[in-house]
């Protein structure tokens, strides 16, 4: 499997200062002298020919002189954070969760085809991979108060915004604002998020952690993963159709403890980025430097597709069996949750990695 | 009417950069020699003795010397605002809500009185006092697009925070953390956010655009206004439990084009903003200097202490006839709004207001 040669991240070494990195096979190249900074936001905000001649200044770059071992530097959030938007892409991740919280009604809301459905998340709780995830607690229901006991990963894939807008962005200048792509899990608490959702949507249940790659691949770094989109029906309004609608043919593998539980597609989204964006400043909202919008959990569709627990156990009515014999309906204490993504040409987008801490107990009052 | 002597904003003189200012009377006082500043985070991250701080040497300041008229100083957003949360804490508001959206079912869904109810909304969107609000755009039901029918105000009160936290605060540390309070406008898209809000609240409809006065008025500087919270039945969980449940007894007015059309009482909210703080974070969620999470329409039990069009004009059905003979169900071009607040002392919290002007058409593809 070979490596992308222009993953960009945020690393330091032993007590040095953050500084910009970029991951070429199993090393990571101190870029200082190429572009000195502790965040990749600068290089966000350069924009598109910017983002071009470093990628092209890489290619010539020595490794020997500038680059240390993956294995021995620490990674940290790639990017400041503006604003998290999530969305709610999938057809069937959407018909699974309507199934199983709607087992009497239509399975699909009746707007979801018509426009991508999305939220604001909280960006302040956006954390590297590796971090360490703790139990949440939150409201259960009626009295009721305690540890999740429903503890969910979603795998997602997240796009991180360079250029700000003051306004619309149109569905074909995707690139001109976007600068690449990383891999999202987006914790989840489902006893918390059924009991507070309705009518304004998930809040506790989201906001506790949302874990992001190290490593953000630029979006020229994928244009051999671009197939075309899926057809839609019905035909999107004007402003969510594409000049020649593009998807990216990521394949996506989750697993828990080292088991791979489900290997999702991200060509089988309904609503693709390019969507996303375009409706998300639509109404005249504007985009800032390091905001970041996720698909929404990736489900395919088969079982063996499905982008959550909830889904792969039926909210717990089928539990997963993992090889050491032990089941899983909801994440347990210790658990470690990683997701990946290659290209149909082997080009890896890293991992987002997290491992389930106990709920730390500290009286209410 | 008194002024607060100590109400903090960002202004700047003719083409000077802006800097730290204090409100006292129609003044506005330079605090550069005080503490330089751009904006309002640094002092916020400082803590409760550097605000005490402050004060103190505000009352001792020579107007004469550091001062401008409010007249002649064009003001700024008073902070760079890190995550921004809404809340719903208005019993009457929900209840007006529940009646109008779901006619035949029962007003406040079962979790209302169990949690306060919040979601995230867009930080990137949060603009000062006096900036124009462009009417938006956005999807309004199967294969329909455009400009909002029903552009509302939201007249809400705002908190912000100063002092970040790792995890959960408790609710009796409230003042440990905020730094006081604004006015906020949470203009929406009533048509838009019915539309796209099932199953995960509010996007484009809020997202456009949310307005905060100028000035933040420290929190200590509303002791006069405290008042007992009003009683909640249940009893809410116990980290919602205050020591002493207080509230702040703020009367709102809400103009349009000069005329009032609605006098809520903030001390009429049913969830508190200490309880909300405790809420927004016992999942473990952190804060951030510059967070800022806002109360929800304040509504009052009376049709004339309605904080919306939405239930001043129940949805459009009983317009509204302003002096000048004209009627309103929502808000039309040219419509300016005006959200003040007075504490039963008479400290002016100043105001929030806004101006719609026309959509601008820009052909989505």
């Amino acid at each position: 499997m070979t490596q992308s040669p222009s993953a960009l991240g945020v690393f330091s070494v032993g007590d040095g200062p953050p500084r910009l990195g970029a991951r070429i096979g199993d090393r990571a190249v101190d870029l200082t002298h190429l572009f000195p900074a502790s965040s990749l936001n600068p290089l966000l905000a350069a924009g598109p020919a910017v983002w071009r001649e470093l990628h092209d200044q890489l290619t010539a770059i020595d490794l020997d002189k500038h680059s240390h071992p993956l294995s021995g530097v620490r990674m940290h959030r790639p990017f400041e954070v503006a604003d998290y938007v999530d969305f709610y892409a999938s057809e069937h991740h959407a018909t699974n969760v309507g199934r199983i919280f709607r087992p009497d009604g239509t399975p699909l809301h009746p707007n979801w085809k018509h426009l991508p459905i999305g939220y604001h998340g909280r960006a302040g709780t956006v954390v590297v991979s590796g971090t360490e995830i703790r139990r949440p607690s939150g409201p259960l229901g009626p009295g009721e108060f305690g540890p999740t006991r429903k503890l969910d990963f979603e795998a997602e894939v997240g796009f991180v915004v360079g250029v700000p807008s003051d306004g619309p962005v149109r569905i074909d200048d995707f690139a001109d604002h976007v600068f690449g792509v990383c891999l999202v899990n987006d914790w989840s608490a489902r006893d918390v998020q059924r009991w507070e959702a309705t009518p304004l949507g998930p809040f506790l249940g989201k906001s506790f952690a949302t874990s992001v790659s190290a490593w953000v691949v630029p979006l020229h770094a994928l244009d051999e993963a671009r197939v075309p989109a899926p057809p839609q029906d019905p035909q999107p309004l004007p402003y969510l159709r594409a000049a020649r609608p593009w998807a990216l043919d990521l394949a996506l593998q989750v697993r828990i403890n080292g088991h791979q539980v489900s290997a999702p597609r991200f060509a089988d989204m309904y609503w693709t980025a390019d969507q996303q964006l375009a409706h998300l400043t639509v109404n005249g909202a504007t985009l800032r430097t390091g905001d970041l919008f996720a698909s929404g959990t990736v489900s395919g569709p088969s079982p063996a597709q499905r982008g959550s627990l909830l889904e792969l156990s039926w909210d717990g009515q089928e539990p997963l069996t993992l090889p050491d014999g032990s089941t899983r309906t909801y994440l347990e204490d210790g658990d470690t949750v990683t997701i990946t993504a290659t290209t149909p040409g082997g080009l890896s987008l890293g991992e987002v990695t997290g491992t389930i801490r106990p709920h730390s107990w500290r009286r209410p009052t």
